[in-house]
């Protein structure tokens, strides 16, 4: 594709087009070729202008940037949002893979009912009363429970499980492996054991909600557990029975949540994140890496830590935690110079 | 399902039918309806009686919480374990989805075992030798490794996966995604690299084990892994190879056990624990939520932390932690009054 | 198999055959029974040789054990490297299940290549374009994406998923459930909520890798995700985008890595570990487990904690910790006998 016709299809204002090279990829920029575009961001980059393979780039709006590379003979496009312009670079060089048609070997109930253009891939299992909206895409070895429902132009990677009492909404992407929709963890302590108690709740996911391989999100006893609109949620993440997530969430990797967690929107849960049944999480509230969150967190709040606390704190408390064998010894002998009896 | 049918399967000895209401749900108690039951256990729902919309409660034996809900004009019934009582309540408006028959797509080998009253869902693969015990239910897509063993009226969900060498007891429920008996992690440093140990051992489950989706358990290199009858698993958890145990355990989400540790029974592991191996932990011991556990633990404790401690001395010490940053102020402090050298 | 066959195979140099006794099983040191080799390793099992039922050992090379279960009428074999020869003597006994031919169940896109003596277990799907090397061994529910690259003997178990743009080398082992080359959590974030960077980069995985069951590797946005020669990975474990993983690395249970994390070869991180994005691991580095690595750790460094700090300061820090209670008493006597106004 030549750079000019990129420019156009992507509705570019700002741009050079320079000698007008032919585009065959995108690159990284450590790793550049010529007849690449290639994307520049912030002050640590600019050097590469300078040095760079690729003959095109894309580049903040930021006038010196334009200069140098106008300087160095590339072509270039400039935006106020150069990552958002630079995904929808890739995305007319390489679109992913989804199956066409519905393959002979997928098991579909004849009660379940397919929305326009449906595609399903092979082994498929679509139990009874399944409804799939228009568009839907199903790779191989997915299992439907009967009466779920998907809705139009979700994305059910290969391998991944949909329980019953599950609903999905459109424009949704689910991982392989990931299941929806199972029973969620709920036993009564009985002098026996411990007693099931049965899981007939629902998960309903609102629409554009993304759910990453081998998550688990369950349903819960009663109610429903629920993710909001344009909540991304990565790898192997545990949403336990009847928590409320808000929109616009970000969860990643390995982040698990206990029952009934009640989140927010807008808020975003660093990688193997905790967070206790019943907490509840304010909108825009961070919860950074690893932080194990006991207690309720305000809307806004950053918190660190296991328990949690203010990420202000934990990083002033962590900075004297290195320094308790010092502060030890200088407490001893302070004690023995105030002749304090040592406990 | 009238009230009165409902006690009288119940089993019920202490109920008020008041107009004998029509039930058809239960409804948690933020979310009741007419015609549905309900359940209200402690203090803080005791408030509820007054404004709920459903037309019957389960109580705790209170009388106070009784008079209160037969005023309220609400049919009810009351036990000494509600909680248990609920469970079975729900049970009756709600059976999960079973398979019915055996599905012409599974792969069954002629030389595997079937008991009576066994069914398979679509595309099901039972490799040879396979023995499966009566009225066990497998869904779609999961796989049997040859020579597996399971046991009466165990169910096995859609996509999960029973590795050779595993024995799974009666009424046990594995989960989707859940791999059972797979090789676990052992390899012996050598001059090239990793060398692989052959794990030749068994994974073995008791009866009423349940297993969440996408855990995993692995078989070791001799001898085996066992779960005792009762435990139950949560989602991700992994459970390394050799690992004893015991009966009626809880282990809830993300938790870990690296290989060779030794649980006894009745204990509760909390979100993401991780326990190291080799490790003993005594019968009726608690991990709380994110615990690393490096040393044993004795019967009946309650350990907090990484590396764990007992919990009260973790609540003492998180609480100074949080004012280490002013400790440290005080001390230079001091340190400036009595003339001592900062180091 | 009578003993000396077993030291022959072996290629033993150093061993006693004593009676030449039948062994039929190898067996942990803690169960032996007779007609059995069993391994002892270390001072702690020494005591065990005059104990012991089975009736062969392999031995270290340690002169004072030798001569003990010589006098104990055993036979035994010894090495230099005893876990190493346990490793091969279990071989003799075992070898993991292997499917055999091309299943007829399989779907198999005509596109597709396949080597020498591949074996296709039933319902696995290969789409177009999947070369397979020679003696590749796919296990039943597998799926291949178009155009994976998979090589000479690499083994995937049952049920998990090789995404587009992935290549496998030769002689690795992908466990059950896994997930390779998935799209990588990669949003920008948008006023409407986040916009999906697409996924267009690639997974290498070099020979003698395995990837435990349930664990998911990322293909980034543009370039690769790369897991180096002979790295071994545990169940459960999430390596973002990015990644690029150095060889003979160790990866156990449930450890996480965000997006462009950069570790060395030789590195070990124990179970739970999470590293932040774009941090670098040196060469034979130690990541304890549960450690939260938030900065670059040098070659051959210990670190643990979260943040992660030097191991050993760690563990004299975490020592004072379990002190703060006593400490901070201490601290405010110090403060009232000398005057010292509370903060």
């Amino acid at each position: 594709m030549k750079f000019s016709e990129l420019v156009r299809r992507l509705q570019a204002t700002q741009f050079e087009l320079a000698a007008d090279p032919e585009i065959e990829a995108i690159t990284p920029i450590e790793a550049t070729q010529p007849q690449t575009l290639s994307y520049i961001e912030g002050s640590m980059f600019a050097a590469r202008i300078a040095t760079t393979t690729a003959s095109a780039l894309i580049l903040p709006l930021e006038a010196e940037l334009q200069a140098a590379a106008t300087a160095a003979g590339l072509a270039w496009i400039a935006d106020a949002q150069p990552r958002q312009l630079f995904a929808q670079a890739i995305a007319l060089f390489y679109q992913p893979y989804r199956p066409t048609g519905i393959h002979p070997t997928a098991v579909i109930d004849p009660s379940a009912q397919l929305g326009k253009a449906v595609t399903v891939g092979a082994h498929v299992v679509i139990e009874a009363k399944v409804r799939l909206g228009d568009q839907v895409c199903i790779h191989p070895n997915v299992v439907l429970y009967p009466e779920t429902q998907i809705g139009d132009r979700t994305v059910l990677h290969a391998n991944c499980t949909i329980h019953e009492r599950t609903q999905i909404g459109a424009d949704c992407v689910i991982h392989s492996g990931a299941v929806i929709g199972a029973e969620g963890f709920g036993f009564v302590p009985v002098p026996a054991g411990w007693l099931k108690m049965p899981q007939s709740g629902y998960v309903i996911l609102e629409s554009q909600v993304e759910v990453g391989c081998n998550s688990t999100i369950d349903r819960p006893a009663l109610g429903n557990t629920r993710i909001g609109r344009g909540t991304k949620i990565d790898n192997l993440v545990h949403v336990g029975h009847g928590c409320q997530v808000g929109e616009d969430c970000i969860m990643a990797g390995q982040v698990g949540l206990s029952g009934a967690v009640q989140v927010g929107n807008r808020v975003i849960m660093a990688g193997q994140v905790g967070i206790v049944d019943h907490v509840k999480i304010g909108d825009g509230a961070i919860a950074s890496a690893k932080a194990g969150v006991h207690s309720d967190v305000a809307a806004g709040a950053i918190v660190t830590g296991v328990p949690a606390i203010p990420h202000r704190l934990f990083v002033k408390a962590t900075a004297v935690f290195n320094r308790l064998p010092e502060m030890y010894q200088t407490l001893r002998q302070v004690q023995k110079q105030l002749g304090i009896e040592r406990k």
